[in-house]
């Protein structure tokens, strides 16, 4: 039993680096950056309070594990900005080899169950992996307008980006989605806060 | 649905601010200490993979949704140092208040379940709120112990203290408070990083 433990002890130490792991996502006052592990304890908390709008129903804490666990394997491969195309390209097959050794931590039955979580997380196919993306791209936006959109602003970022970053966030609810729409991305572009590109 | 929606997000952003509370722990890696939001996001991972040594079966979620919400009375009535016996006087009633305002952003409902998940927690009677204060209590051993004892010795820590306040941990896990001893306390007081007052 012992060293059972002292492997999932040693996973919960190595994990610890994902608090260092920053994101481009302002705190909602604007005084600094968030990291991925508050990050993921915000959409936790979202998921178990949001679930209500998801498409179809879901295994709430199937969908908190996904989303607690989902990021760690930036621990190896770092965060890749949803608009940085070049970092994109590489961006699976460093996830991939990042997932093999840190999920690969635990005891086997432990490591196999949450790499599949991950799994199950990167191939949006479930309702649970559905509604969890629609969690990790609604979180940063309600974040970015929280914060006057200065991410937005910084990056330079425009509104058919942030649409097609977004097409499938819908499946996972309508409902937040149509919500996040008029609430997060609709007033900042009219402050300009995004780049309205519609009409070129 | 809008208003309701509304209340939820009113929530979700005024919560943002645990990610600035502070507390006593350093990461492993001793660079900084960590904050509320990035403790409960480990413990509630912690939770996921430890629930197997629970005294008695847990419900994982409530659980998992206990550890996340726990601690977002300290936006108000702040982080209140394990031993700070002056602080720990006032503490409840300032919790008790925080836990009105905060939990009740929420729609009713919701608030009623937040609030009660933390009553629950307080009241240390469940399987559930004991294995959280398991996790609550083994989290910060772990990484004072991995960034090399440092927020005991800056404390001057007593063992006595640490037992006092542990007198309840095994309540929640027996496996898991006998490996804390093991790996967490003993070499810590074999290296002098807590003082040992056992023939005191």
């Amino acid at each position: 039993m012992t060293e059972r433990l002292d492997r999932q002890f040693d996973f919960f130490r190595e994990i610890d680096k994902e608090k260092q792991i920053g994101r481009q996502t302002y705190l909602a006052d604007g005084t600094r950056k968030e990291n991925d592990a508050e990050h993921a304890w915000h959409m936790a908390i979202m998921t178990l309070l949001l679930s209500e709008y998801a498409n179809e129903k879901i295994d709430v804490l199937k969908t908190i594990s996904m989303l607690l666990i989902h990021d760690l394997v930036e621990i190896d491969a770092g965060d890749t900005y949803a608009y940085d195309d070049a970092g994109k390209k590489t961006q699976a097959l460093r996830e991939a080899k990042a997932a093999e050794r840190i999920y690969g931590l635990l005891p086997e039955d432990q490591a196999k169950r949450m790499h599949g979580l991950w799994l199950e997380f990167e191939a949006q196919e479930t309702p649970e992996a559905k509604f969890a993306r629609t969690m990790d791209h609604i979180q940063p936006m309600m974040l970015n307008d929280a914060s006057g959109g200065r991410s937005w602003l910084e990056h330079g970022v425009h509104l058919s980006q942030i649409l097609r970053r977004n097409e499938r966030t819908a499946d996972g609810s309508e409902k937040l989605w149509e919500y996040a729409r008029e609430r997060f991305l609709e007033p900042n572009v009219a402050k300009k806060n995004i780049a309205d590109d519609r009409s070129q």
